[in-house]
């Protein structure tokens, strides 16, 4: 079940990065496993001619009326361009989670927490940089512990098609594990914030 | 350029039939070809379980600030549930398009417009059953005439990967081709409404 009642997440990035499904495979993640409600909207208009692409996602535990995001508790950015479009958008104490390797931070706001994870590289290391997306839905679980895993691994499952599953479920554990790793490494003060290592 | 200010159209059916791909079609016909803004929603939740898939576009030749349908101009039913569920909140004045072996309409309320097409037969005539959606699509293109045609196209191109291009403007064609001509026949009085002949 969702931990919170109500969660909007705003996921951005160029085309081509998969931003879509990774939105639509959170959605169905809280609705079809964890009996809760998500709706996704996807908005097509001058800015996704420039080639950014960009998807909200509501998790409710109830029927959502009023699915429209404007201020996300999660932003999860995957290029530089969306990093600087929506960061400001995002709630105080909220969370931001970024590919690192696209998106240099230059401050964090002391309410805000930041996670960063190399998830083109990781999908890289398994040979399909196009899984990025899923290495980012994976490190999203492992951080924000918003949604059941198995709930997750079983959107992912449903959300490709058959032959690509393995990969796909493989880049989720990536991105999962890193996550998890990092969370130990915070909680145990080994890092302030891998977000910004990387800048 | 859009005819309207701002549509509101919803497409329903049930899994597979590619309800999701179609109205993210119609959102990028509007959005990326004519000018326009469109967003794309889609919900998950206890109806999804159910096998049950609905979209809402909204097209807008303004930025869109609140993306919730609530009562659409424009119903497009692939599955008889999907119009028992949508039909009674399509607006005084809505237009009603229906895949009309799959939908039977009991009685057509005198301040709606209902246009039917068998998609599923002409999809299978192409030998692919699983282009319905975009057979929906061309015959949405010419009843409502609210989008241009190769706006419409390019959308369908652009939304399908390159193998499967030409199957699916064929399809495009091909509904558009039914509508056009159901129009033609309305217009002249050879026929009350088609989806009304199916029944």
């Amino acid at each position: 079940m969702l931990q919170r009642m109500l969660s909007e997440i705003r996921i951005a990035g160029f085309g081509g990065q998969g931003v879509i499904l990774a939105a639509s495979v959170i959605g169905k993640a809280a609705a079809i496993f964890e009996g809760g409600f998500a709706t996704m909207t996807q908005s097509f208009g001058p800015e996704a001619r420039g080639g950014s692409s960009s998807a909200q996602v509501i998790l409710s535990s109830d029927p959502i009326l009023y699915p429209y995001v404007s201020r996300p508790d999660i932003l999860v950015v995957m290029s530089q361009e969306a990093y600087t479009r929506f960061a400001p958008q995002l709630k105080p104490g909220g969370i931001l989670i970024t590919e690192q390797d696209l998106v240099r931070i230059d401050r964090v706001p002391e309410n805000m927490r930041v996670y960063g994870v190399p998830a083109t590289r990781l999908a890289e290391e398994l040979g399909r940089k196009v899984v990025l997306n899923i290495v980012m839905v994976g490190f999203f679980g492992a951080v924000t512990n918003l949604l059941d895993r198995e709930s997750l691994r079983e959107a992912v499952e449903e959300s490709v098609p058959p032959a690509m599953a393995k990969l796909n479920l493989d880049a989720f554990d990536k991105g999962f594990a890193y996550g998890t790793e990092l969370v130990t490494r915070l909680e145990n003060g080994d890092v302030e914030s891998v977000a910004l290592e990387a800048v």
